[in-house]
């Protein structure tokens, strides 16, 4: 056994009953995001997690890969948001590391919140070809989550690598669960770490 | 058991035999990056991922937290940049997602080439406070790296948030390491997934 642990990352048990045996296929953007929002709520109301969820689709047939929810608290993991644990499930099942690969169908990333810097970066990576976002940065920063320092330009920085981005889907439904956990008093964690040294 | 499989990101077994029993306690920034060259080197070495490498020390005391070594390849896992592995090793070691919560030494991530655009928005959420760079920006592109978008004030965008920057230690033979894994036709998977738009 080795000395330096493994690093785990498992989704919360309740994810396998939100999702049918016989698997799941949306075939709009607007179901998929229903979904995702879905998730997002689950995760806060299970005590699992913030209240963000992403998850890989076939962009074409609208076939689910893999869910993500966000897992930050109980995984120990601050590299834990959903968009990054969502990326990281579909590799393990398309067994890649590339989901852009040759043989594999193209690949969509739908997020019930804008990216932040960190997962943006992770996107072009993954191999992902299509990004969909629910709630805007502004309704994250609205409700205390920080986004990090993205550039202003990020939307035409992913489409000039052939990665596509539809926005505002289902946005104030997604919005709308961020609103929520903040007014239940959630720990935003980001937000406090972001603003840590303006304490005393 | 889950129908999504677990992520498990395990470090290779030679890592145990590169950290004597004692642990590590390095005092300077320089034997904190020579040891992570070593790192870099050996896991091109052993083929056991890309020419990066990464390790969290206590900034103060200069003990060894975690290391992490790129392992996107053999863990199919286009997260697991060396960063990225060795903040969260880190955090599972310490039993937090906030290297920097309370009651905790002040931690310092030491990279071998400064961080992409990923592993660069993961530093603010990982509660580091230091971040110590070999190889710039330049010298991974020159060897075919793709580092991603990443602001032009990222340095100055770290600092606002308490994390201090230092760059260029030990960076001519941080460099090295990209130059020779180029030279002996590793495979630069970053820039091949950048540029595949490109391609017809």
């Amino acid at each position: 056994m080795g000395r330096f642990p493994t690093v785990q990352l498992k989704l919360p048990d309740w994810i396998d009953t939100s999702v049918p045996h016989g698997g799941v296929v949306l075939h709009s953007v607007e179901a998929r995001m229903e979904f995702v929002i879905r998730l997002a709520r689950r995760n806060v109301a299970e005590g699992t997690g913030g209240p963000f969820a992403a998850a890989i689709f076939l962009r074409d047939s609208g076939e689910l890969l893999a869910p993500g929810v966000n897992c930050v608290v109980p995984a120990m993991c601050s590299v834990a948001h959903a968009e990054m644990v969502a990326i990281m499930v579909a590799q393990q099942i398309a067994k890649t590391f590339d989901l852009g690969g040759e043989g594999l169908s193209a690949c969509e990333l739908v997020t019930s919140t804008e990216p932040c810097a960190m997962c943006l970066g992770a996107i072009p990576w993954s191999g992902v070809r299509r990004l969909v976002c629910g709630a805007r940065r502004e309704d994250a920063e609205r409700h205390g989550f920080d986004e990090g320092e993205r550039a202003a330009s990020w939307v035409t920085g992913l489409t000039r690598r052939g990665i596509d981005v539809v926005q505002d889907v289902r946005r104030e439904e997604a919005a709308d669960v961020l609103r929520a956990y903040q007014e239940s008093g959630g720990l935003a964690y980001n937000g406090r770490l972001g603003a840590r040294t303006e304490k005393p």
